[in-house]
């Protein structure tokens, strides 16, 4: 790379980006299923724009505000993943006035007050606990899902669409063999509601989206649409249970070291909890690291470094542990490569990726 | 609270952020020593006027680009608290010219190249490892820090001021006994380095400063200056670690409740990963915890609500478990107020502070 970095950068490969993209929007193809990305990882317009190039026309974002600023951006059927939450009615009614907008009901008062506020129509699938353990109904809790479903038919502004969940579960699987049994189980869940519901209901859809899932199965012709997010970038947890291979990883943050200390095997970076997030990941060797070091190349970044990882950070600083040849082969004011563990907060930390070439990307901060 | 809020929002009491800078600066003044506050905390300038009025003039930072907002904000004695990164001196000698500015040295080829590019002076503190094992030279290794006190001595635009520690060490204290002996340990070691130097520099500095022993310590006479930079709000790593009361904390985060699991007694808020930040914060029970809930009030927020915490976080999701008499209590869409575990990562989400009379208060992003 030819330009200068002076500073912890969020460095974006747009190849493999774009080549991950690819193999996402093939794998949906090959399955006959919708493709409707989740935009909550790279929160730009242009690398949605990548998106578009692959015939991407239907989208998910995590928030209201994200859903306005990519309906902004000329994206015209949005997914907002995330309870209706009826202190933002006004806005959600706005934005559907002019895209078709989905949203996600659990709750019976929710679905009430949100048909009472609505002037213009919305969609709304019925979010459905497939493992997670977060957000959504039970999916054996039959007549509960049914009261939802009924209030819906009376309502006058909302179309019931369908069934969605996300089998967060999967990230803390470790092999592909996990990761499979967790698709299996979580779109069995499904597909026994979509039996149950389907005389009434001929046309509902389900959604289902995690990027574990999505990047080890290869079947998704059981249900309508897929919404994985992560896949787009890929980080150091993807990278350990198995979902990407390093090649796939686009993103890393280029930090400056700033101290080296022989004798502890250590080096501080410029580079902390305000450049990569806090999570930690946990090894199968039980330590604990926030994330992976890769090679310098003259083109972007090789492999990983063996046992080079970040194992304790501050609000700015990184104290990276490494073996000695490691330690010897760098100085102060190299710039060392960083995998985070979870791009989705790591990148929600900068305004812009920076291309391999130096062009920057901007992207939304809520 | 009587303007509306719709979103995850940083609530800022005012009154109790201002108490918190008195009585620290009060705590400096009775032990005679220089306050010199870290602003990576609240990042902001407005923030930055309420010390002014407590008689503060000078401020440490953690980065170059804080200590540039800063000085554009009118702040003429600024420490930046991290080792100098030799890809940013141009920075660092543009703002040496119009400010009285301070550094962190501890590698020998840092000063060098530092004082090779420099057009102005700098003051630079040694930085000492005083049990945070993070950055630094170890205090026992008296003929490194010599070493770099000699290079200085030979520089054209590095002066030698004295040793700067940080006894970040002390957050892994569970009670005050404890901070009081990280206390009393950390600024040992410094006043052992000051003895052996003080024939050679009579008039050298010694420059301490994290929150927990500035909280609970009551004299610092035996050092010239504290820089505790949390205190100005707390958090609930600090309330857990006994350097706060209840009563001092001043912000929250105000979240709108979306969905109530009363079976499961759990309520999901919209706020997660990208406005608490991800740290955790494991009690002396050995459960993992996102932050603490408190009581709504008329004026902002009182009391800790018992057994009520923030127990798992996903991008914009929380989970709150609460007794079944809380959840009976509260409906989906009304506002749970958060104390995240760590304030200088939960705020760094944040564009802006509101008060609790609706004011807007920026803060600035990096």
């Amino acid at each position: 790379m030819t330009f200068p970095i002076t500073k912890p950068t969020l460095l974006l490969d747009e190849q493999k980006c774009k080549a991950n993209i690819r193999r996402m929007a093939e794998k949906a193809k090959r399955s006959n299923v919708e493709f409707r990305p989740h935009f909550k990882t790279h929160q730009s317009l242009e690398i949605g724009s990548w998106f578009r190039s692959e015939g991407v026309t239907k989208i998910t974002v995590s928030s209201v505000d994200m859903a306005w600023y990519f309906a902004r951006g000329g994206w015209t059927d949005i997914t907002i993943a995330f309870p209706v939450n009826i202190l933002e009615i006004e806005a959600i009614d706005k934005l559907a006035a002019s895209v078709t907008l989905n949203v996600l009901l659990e709750a019976p008062d929710t679905t009430q007050l949100l048909d009472a506020k609505l002037k213009h129509t919305v969609n709304a699938f019925i979010k459905i606990n497939i493992g997670n353990n977060r957000a959504g109904l039970e999916p054996d809790k039959v007549e509960d899902i049914s009261a939802v479903i009924e209030q819906i038919s009376r309502s006058r502004h909302i179309a019931f669409k369908g069934f969605l969940g996300h089998a967060g579960n999967s990230y803390a699987c470790r092999n592909k063999e996990e990761i499979l049994k967790v698709h299996t189980a979580s779109t069995s869940q499904l597909l026994e509601l979509k039996d149950h519901f389907k005389d009434d209901y001929p046309n509902l859809l389900l959604s289902v989206g995690d990027t574990p899932t999505c990047s080890v199965a290869e079947d998704f012709s059981m249900v309508d649409e897929i919404r994985p997010g992560v896949f787009v970038f890929f980080d150091a947890i993807m990278l350990n249970i198995t979902c990407c291979t390093q090649r796939d990883i686009a993103t890393t943050i280029a930090c400056p070291i700033v101290a080296i200390h022989k004798e502890k095997n250590e080096i501080i970076i410029y580079g902390g909890r305000v450049h990569f997030a806090s999570d930690i990941f946990t090894q199968s060797n039980g330590s604990q690291i926030f994330g992976y070091i890769v090679e310098n190349s003259d083109n972007g970044w090789g492999n990983l470094c063996d046992g080079v990882f970040v194992k304790k950070i501050s609000q700015e600083h990184g104290m990276i542990t490494a073996p000695k040849e490691f330690i010897e082969s760098v100085s102060v004011g190299d710039l060392i490569k960083v995998i985070p563990n979870h791009i989705c907060t790591a990148a929600n930390l900068f305004t812009h990726y920076t291309t391999l070439d130096g062009k920057r990307i901007s992207r939304f901060r809520f």
